[in-house]
């Protein structure tokens, strides 16, 4: 089974690199662009076949070791 | 319209750090981990009604800014 | 005239990811190790001769691109 | 003892993100920014005395752990 998690700064923390790419997103032109936010992405591979299992170690280990409750929001937007 | 873009190494590119969290994860006891890769995140919010053209526009950006294309896979991953 | 600045969350952040490569470390043999913090590392590349305006430059562009005041710790490191 | 690792991709690797926030430095007026480059920190606390243990230690957690030296540049810059 694999897990996609997103970890991304929660909305109220700033990002200040995700504004720079949006100021650079401008500055090439590409004025559409009103905001851009960067975070963490993590493909994890488990040698586990029930869905839910799979579900509780994948929020574990994102607790533990992929992202910082405080200051990010965790998501396991994919297991398949 | 807001794009959620994914950005990870090729899979033949080593991922240590990615690497490093999977045996992270087995010491602390989740030994159903196989495996982990690392990538990056970006949420792109853009003045943009139509699908099409806000597909177009984010894969620019991602091409220019946001990936190598020689060590990185870029994916758009929603659009809504 | 090239800057070095390092970006670093603040000591009282916790680091999960830091934290995912001690356990690495001491899972492969390397118990010495105590603990692991990671940051971000920027080079930049100025056309500036004198080194303070330079310093100057390079604060303003890190409070306002690089770093999050609220939990990350800025530091030019070497200028030259 | 206090390692300090820095991670860079190597200088022949684009680096979009970097480039990006070159581009959002100019930008924002600092017209004498000629480039940017990002990279990876890492702070690792060891437990041990001689300096050139320590070196060996850290070469190795670096090689395994921390850099891909395929695309990456590994270098302990501090170690006291």
């Amino acid at each position: 089974m694999k897990a996609l998690v997103h970890v991304m700064l929660k909305p109220e923390v700033l990002d200040p690199q995700g504004k720079a790419i949006a100021n650079a997103c401008v500055s090439l032109g590409y004025d559409a662009v009103r905001g851009v936010r960067q975070g963490k992405l993590f493909e994890i591979n488990l040698d586990v076949d029930e869905v839910e299992r799979a579900r509780t170690l994948v929020a574990e280990i994102g607790e533990k070791l992929l992202a910082n409750s405080v200051i990010e929001d965790f998501e396991i937007v994919r297991l398949e």
